[in-house]
């Protein structure tokens, strides 16, 4: 029997989370305080023995795919309901930090470790998974484990993936001995949350706890060649010149132009450039550009994608210059499961953590859960919005928020025994 | 007795100068028909030796100062008198064409074969001058026998020089029979005339013949760092991001916008750009960049330096970021000998030539000479104002009328005898 002001109650330990951080963080631990583990080496061997030991002392279920994305399952009371899922991964950047993708997965399991001590049963099982290669630093595509577990990457595809010294996937999966049985995708899933440091500065600057995440925005990625006329700075008049950097800035500004038409969510960045010949007293004869544009919104990134095309025609025919605008990469928007969302938000609520939406700017492996199961994400504030870095930094008091959250959510799907 | 129709319808042989910058650019001659003849190798070597020996089966006294450039004079009548001088280098970029440089030492020999086949004696000698490493390709600094004739630069500073091999350049002078020991400077001088292709677009776009160079850019070189914060491009919303190429392009544009406010001479030029981290998804944290203006008015060329720093300057005080300004090069502008230009264009007229004035944009070894002697510079067409490439073109009617202009403007200084 469990009374209604247990639950309400209820929340996990959050020191217990904080040290359990610090002890994962230590395998691969770097000098200046960030994470080294990279994918299917023996330190992410190291990483995942440490996670499926803890899981084992809190009683739970172990199973592993073929991608070696692995699920430690809590049971539930009702036989035939799929479990509740949670998670994240725990490979991280060359540089990494210890929290991006490590807190989802501990925050998990402090939520069983939760329930386990105040001997709260749910119908359905609650399971927490952590996937293989999210960070694809050491091999691609990123997101591999809950790609395939999506049917989104052929099993073959990411076996065949190598990493620089052509080490192949399937291989290190068999050599860590995570290369499971289980067929990507054939495992159940009822609903899926993944809590998650925001990577971003949304939270901080407005002082919130929790950032409910309705959406992840949709990314275009494209490459940019202005062609111009390379010639002698000294010698050349400004009227005849044909430079190709002052032609490329002009789309430099739109790409952030057009980004600003649609705010608060459209973001434009150009983050590479290569001039040619790139020599002090010569102007460009060409010059190459990432362009990077994303919005939550289908409809609104292709407008902004094509104002940029129109823009880019625009130019080429005003100046009688040559501009190759060629697509590298497409991921379409995630818009998450109502429901789940409603849920993360009221749980905020009812737990009195200040709160608001932040659309996700970066991709996660809840973004492949979307499109199995009803699918919610919790963000918490990190410091500067820093990620991706060894300085990566968040508050005790908002890693225990994000879990009490998350906790709270898993339970109004999980349902509790007797409520 | 020279007659005064003699001399007024005395013209260099065209095809015989085309003749000989096709021999000379055989030495060092690459596969896509320019030259590479660094300053001080064995091609070097040849190539001075190929043209000492032109000199010598002409008649010419050669001497040689401790830089290694090499005078070739023609006697005149009055030995009082210093030498009318004409030249310019014949070393030439890894790249580089048949033309630049090489063209104004053989037309000095040009003239003089023409005189001494129609038997003018002039009062003053003639001499024709090679410079050492104009190009500054192998050793730094550019200019420099011209500099150390000049005393601009010392010859223990050339002296010291090495390429990236560590050779030096007076082990390398010894090595190919170039170190002389004439005192640099030592040398008298009464005028000095350069004739050059102009490695700009100007005379071919405006469709005339002779290029009268009235004087010589000034110019200025910074490195600009501006500084923003690094930051994913998803997850970072426009509004509070310091994204530093974007303040940067601000200023690339002020360049050029500054330039355009100063034409027709005025010249701003971003030629090198670097972001970092450079990374497609990451909001660039800094950018380093190049800045290049010219002008040939030192007061102008003050006032858009100052214009540069004040724009900077807000800049970073309405955005609040941190720019670095660095000026790492200046070379004041340089007014010709009005005589000299004078003479120039008077006989560029006489000859039925179109001309226009054409300041230069590059640096010449007349810029150095300009400090020492009454100094002038005649440009001639290149193709697409192509220069320090394999593909520098220009035409044999061209090259035979600036040697005709050359010739001309040297007689009138010189002084044929009896007229």
């Amino acid at each position: 029997m469990t009374s209604a002001s247990l639950l309400r109650d209820l929340r996990v330990r959050g020191d217990r989370l904080c040290q359990s951080l610090l002890e994962l963080a230590q395998i691969g631990g770097t000098l200046k305080g960030g994470v080294c583990r990279l994918a299917l080496t023996d330190l992410d061997k190291q990483g995942r023995l440490w996670v499926v030991e803890k899981a084992r002392r809190l009683g739970l279920e172990i199973t592993i795919d073929q991608i070696g994305n692995t699920f430690m399952r809590r049971l539930g009371k009702n036989l035939q309901l799929a479990p509740i899922m949670t998670g994240s991964h725990i490979d991280t950047q060359p540089t990494g930090g210890k929290y991006d993708g490590n807190y989802g997965v501990l925050a998990g399991l402090e939520v069983i470790e939760t329930l386990n001590e105040h001997g709260i049963q749910t119908q359905a099982p609650i399971e927490v998974v952590f996937w293989t290669n999210e960070e694809g630093s050491r091999f691609t595509p990123v997101m591999m484990g809950s790609g395939v577990f999506a049917g989104e990457v052929s099993l073959d595809h990411a076996y065949g993936a190598s990493d620089i010294e052509g080490k192949k996937v399937k291989d290190e999966l068999q050599r860590i001995g995570f290369l499971g049985e289980q067929i990507p995708g054939e495992h159940p899933c009822g609903a899926y949350f993944e809590v998650h440091i925001e990577q971003g500065p949304v939270l901080e600057n407005k002082e919130k706890v929790i950032g409910v995440v309705p959406a992840v925005m949709g990314l275009r990625w494209f490459d940019c060649i202005v062609h111009g006329f390379e010639a002698h700075a000294g010698p050349t008049p400004m009227d005849i010149r044909v430079d190709a950097l002052q032609n490329a800035i002009s789309i430099m500004q739109k790409v952030v132009g057009i980004a600003n038409e649609f705010k608060p969510h459209g973001r434009g960045t150009v983050g590479m450039v290569q001039v040619f010949p790139n020599s002090r007293n010569v102007i460009p004869g060409q010059v190459q550009f990432s362009i990077d544009i994303r919005h939550p919104d289908s409809a609104i990134l292709e407008k902004m994608t094509s104002l940029l095309r129109k823009y880019i025609l625009q130019i080429s025919s005003e100046k009688s210059i040559v501009i190759d605008l060629k697509e590298v990469s497409y991921f379409p928007p995630c818009n998450f499961d109502s429901d789940c969302v409603d849920t993360i938000r009221r749980a905020a609520i009812e737990l009195g953590y200040s709160q608001m939406d932040v659309v996700s700017g970066a991709g996660h492996d809840a973004i492949y859960m979307n499109r199995l199961a009803p699918t919610g994400m919790i963000f918490i504030p990190c410091k500067d919005g820093v990620s991706h870095n060894e300085i990566e930094d968040a508050k005790a008091e908002h890693i225990e928020a994000g879990a009490n959250v998350l906790l709270h959510s898993m339970l109004a799907f999980a349902k509790p025994v007797n409520h």
